[in-house]
């Protein structure tokens, strides 16, 4: 496309011939697109928005997957935390954490808490589960049928499992879970997805089964193809208890010489802390999911660096922290994390930079087996939010919170 | 700094010799310094990392703000929405949205929403209410000392008042609310912070009050700063109860005609849809704050667009969503987000991407008065988040969305 | 006993030799020893007592299994309600429904919301699930530990069963959800209990079993024979998620006629108060399954009036209750109830007056084959339910409820 | 009425020409009425219905106040615990606490905590808050109008005041809560209740002032007189976060000696369970107000003894239990209840055993001034709840409870 046709078609926009969303019709390049909604809003709104131009980003392959009506790509730093040792089942060995945020003070908090986690050892890391879940909503014509209808799906699932997998290659159908409320019916699919955080696959897959029920049985009648009992980005108890993602465990034992001499506290400060903010206070405050200090800042981090889906820090960082004091002195952490939703493969894992930071994990990209590379990686998360919280904690018990804000937050 | 210099400052990384947080002491360039670190990395990592690089972000001014250890920077593609007509007290007219995503089919689902709005009138939007909390927790020798401590604070408000607003330039108290748990007992500190969000703000007063505290009642001991029922980044009931950051309401009467032509489906549909999913299914689901479709979504597209702090998505996103037919046939929408924390100044928002989509929204930096752009943007916020409720329970309801996302959400 | 010798007794205690609790060690008599208690009380604070005097309970059968330190019985007024038509997989038929309770107006507004649903057709009720729990805790030396812990007790169900199996008659152990939080270990016991609401048995059962998990796993500690997940008596988001006890739905038809005649008000004035006050108030309220009325009413007078665990009111009265106006205009109600704990044997179902509570329903004692009378009963409270909501909902809908409260809740 | 007469009207209800709920209209007296359909039932069910005869009820004064269609009374043993000790700003001594239970070990249970508690010098109590709520639910036409009508309730709270007080001798409105959705408008009206629970008071106000509402706004539309943001009987984040009823907190110092010789066990053992089962547990079981051991059974046990609201038993359970070992090896223990909802006059507490139990503890009828009674009683209800949680934690903690219940819970 010439300079002028680009300026013709920027003119067309201004004169309200031509949508901000249907640039594409006339440029079938997405960069050129990008550029032109770019230099039509900056005539619009009388601004230079070079700044969100870019040079790695081929938009080509970015719209009609993560985003449309593109003008450019905002930009965060991203810090590097570690190197953390991690010993689980997938990831073992010394890892560094990329991080992507603009709170100062959450980069070298998470840092100093790996550190403290390597230099005792590590982190021991334990997938306890892993899933991902959708759940559609029926409208059946009474509760009798409504049973009828939750009896058929049990004695056919063999044939919905087919159907359910007939339409993806990594996912496979692992359980329905039926809810009935009257006389209507949510179906809450369980299903393992490889590597995938699996939302892509699993709604795909639901429709499909959604189409097979209403042939079989024409009288029950897809309201929704979520019913919000999935539950995604939301925080809901039904993930709390059944769980979805990876269910992960992380724990550590610091010796308490590191607590005094690294984190500069003790470990009785620190239970003291867990237990007045994190269980009374929590506890008072009507948390769902949320006694720990500050999970979510870490997932955002992490996930934002890694091209995780940002809304999902909603449910991913539920989390209890758990902290005492071992005979012997030292400090034992635990967290535990039992909605983790994570993928080293789809959605913005396959963006340049996104999928540089998983490369400076190591994981990018599918498994072999697939679903290995998605386990190394939450246990790998796992890690990092136990370094996250013991350096947090350990900062609130010796009073430097304010002071590392003031620091490290704020320019002076 | 030559090239030679910085050569030989990877190796002594390499080496061990230096640390990647320790690179600044030995250059005080950040830029230089995240070069240096990412060279270290693609060294022992073996990888290019330079999309990692960034011809826009000064990290001179990153580092010691929004942080450290920086490698580089995430880009995420910016979609643009709109316009979308808003009639609040702050903003009031057509706005262009920013979104930064990667999930395909959300700015498309967002901009149809809008369309949809702007054509039946626009948005309206009332803010309600608006403050920032912080709750330190402390420790008193017993339930009666615990009660002469919240008496002290109650009788001593006025001077607690001027210690907390002599840290701060717009930050002003406004209530104490105390919780006490046995002899353990939590100050809630609401105060507004003008056009910023707040939180480096009262963290920063409320330590000094504490130390005030500390002075005048020395048997009361802060035990930690924050004692979780601030609460930040959980999902809390006393945030969903007594809101936090500005508590907004948006509605929109959308005429059947625009349901009909531009949604694809009718007002009843979407109303069975809000009703057996948003209600039933939230509600079996046992959600806290979770009455809606995925106002996640696209409160994380904006909050990553515009600079605000990703990990408060978590508490940000909490929103009842409602329709109904109304008796002429159109459809009546409203959005309620009690907890909707946003700001114009501090945190992110003045890094250079996201600047220019706070300049697209035409709210950057500092209001006049203070706090008038922030307000300002919570209401455009809010009726960016109706925009993305009427388009997807419209898709859901009209059996579209597995299709929206086969289409956008991957490639073929 | 002789009179001289209780007289001397009585003389004892306020002279402070015999406790009060101390009474059977000189007294075998339950009924005597009530009255000695009565009768120093009498003394010690001046009162006339008689009216807690009771002719049909014999202590004797009371102490050692209801009630320690008897001083006699409280008495609560019974109303009765119905006919009810019920039509459950168990339940056939027309039944009078027991009511005790101190509440005004209660009783005649079940009764009203009965004979609207009988003259309907009556209701259609479905047992979807039946089972009770308990969740020891158990503390190992590691989440490795932990883990191993969890698999062994999947390895080990059937002798695990075995053991559990060994203590009851009719309960039958039907699975194990065992939780982690760090090296915490939860394991939630699922069991059916025939006839009785079964705490008691699993209570036998599950400390049997922690011996032989100790004894095969000396390094495995169990901590508490409870441990919160059960849970029992609190509102839990694992019982709304899971169900406990049985699982009932209910639902009816009831004809526009009947609403109009015998209610008041119309089907969508119904529906109007469903919408805004369960829906969007209970929504906006933060509550754990309390999407109804006033379920805990009923569920109070029922379980009062026929000798079930008052304390369990808290969980069995967790409810969605539904409503929507059919095409023909008649008005469709449901009822869902997740967590129904009842029995009809055990607790406090042999006490005189409460056995012929379950009498009169049809339901005392233990079922042919066992588990087939509480599961009818289960469907009979359900319909009462059904029948209390309806007939609540109806009075608000047509503003009768002050009116109501006023003529039946207090004297003139 | 005669014999002859009293076999005439039976005969005529088994003819079906007299409904149950219709026997008042053909006798005045209550009592004799009851009779009648006493014998009614007896006839059609073929049972002896003599357990329900009580000869300290009248009828007459139940009937239009507490039941209708009363049948009789059920009767449940009551069991005495105590001496407690109590140290409060209203109650100050020693008091026998009166538990009405079909629960075997409670009494007996409660009776040991007490004593540990009054020998460690007694329970301190505080009481921090009282307020009845009640939160019609009304609709306006628009959010601006929902907006507006706020603002006037603000504006005329004072007129409102006097409308709400002229229906009640004791009511005092403290404030209105409006709450938000859409275009939906709750307003949550705080009153204190003098020595009333006050559920009747409010009622009748509130319906008042929405009357007023109404007149002066006629646009604001009354959906229903309670719209479930009260929350009444349900498990509610609202009354969590802001308190319904009392707010009481009560705590016992109870010395190493007691722990060990009375309870059988030690501090850190207590300390151990409450820990993993009160915060781990109930935190991981997604609670609402759950941190507690047997809160409700108290609670409950309380409530039927006195003539409390049975239902209400669900939000007046909430509870926190806090336990730590002291530096001098002592343990500290505390309760606090945020949502405690009790009276001494009105309800249940007039009938005669109900207001002998209030008699024993000392708190029957209204108090000088008025309010103080039912402050008194919360008090005492407190330390109950108190002893409740220290002994059954103990049991616990030396792996009693099994024992206890086989022993006490189970006939031989």
């Amino acid at each position: 496309m010439t300079v002028t046709e680009i300026d013709e078609l920027v003119k067309r926009i201004l004169r309200g011939e031509v949508r901000l969303h249907e640039v594409e019709k006339h440029v079938k390049d997405s960069n050129v697109a990008t550029r032109v909604r770019r230099r039509a809003i900056e005539e619009i709104s009388h601004l230079d928005l070079s700044p969100l131009d870019d040079n790695v980003v081929d938009f080509n392959d970015v719209v009609g997957r993560n985003c449309e009506n593109t003008i450019g790509c905002v930009k965060v730093p991203m810090g590097i935390a570690g190197p953390l040792k991690v010993r689980g089942d997938h990831a073992s060995g010394e890892y560094l954490i990329p991080l992507a945020t603009t709170e100062g003070a959450l980069v070298a908090s998470v840092n100093r808490g790996a550190s403290a986690i390597t230099e005792s050892g590590g982190a021991v890391v334990k997938v306890l589960d892993d899933k991902i879940t959708r759940a559609p909503v029926f409208k059946t014509p009474s509760l009798e049928k409504a049973v009828e209808f939750i009896e058929w799906v049990e004695d056919n699932f063999g044939k919905i499992k087919e159907v359910f997998e007939s339409t993806t290659r990594h996912g496979r159908l692992l359980r329905i879970r039926p809810y009935v409320v009257g006389r209507t019916v949510f179906l809450r699919f369980e299903a393992s997805s490889g590597d995938a955080m699996g939302m892509n696959m699993i709604v795909k897959a639901t429709d499909e089964v959604s189409r097979f029920i209403h042939e079989n049985l024409p009288w029950v009648e897809n309201v929704s193809l979520s019913g919000n009992l999935c539950t995604d980005k939301k925080a809901a108890a039904i993930n709390w208890v059944l769980g979805r993602g990876k269910s992960v465990i992380a724990e550590a034992v610091v010796s308490r010489e590191t607590v005094e001499k690294k984190l500069k506290t003790t470990p009785d400060r620190i239970v003291e802390v867990v237990l007045r903010k994190l269980y009374l206070g929590s506890g008072r405050a009507g948390v769902l999911g949320g006694f720990n200090a500050h999970v979510a800042n870490v997932i955002a981090a992490l996930f934002l660096a890694t091209g995780q889906d940002l809304a999902q820090v909603v449910d991913s960082s539920h989390c209890i922290t758990y902290c005492e004091e071992l005979d012997d002195g030292d400090l034992y952490i635990s967290i535990t994390l039992p909605t983790l939703e994570v993928g080293t493969v789809g959605g913005g894992t396959s963006l340049p930079t996104q999928r540089k930071a998983l490369e400076i994990i190591g994981v990018a990209g599918g498994g072999e087996p697939p679903g290995t590379n998605a386990l190394k990686f939450a246990e790998i998360v796992a890690a990092t939010v136990l370094a996250g919280e013991l350096s947090l904690l350990s900062a609130l018990a010796a009073h430097h919170l304010a002071d590392a804000h003031m620091r490290l937050g704020r320019k002076k």
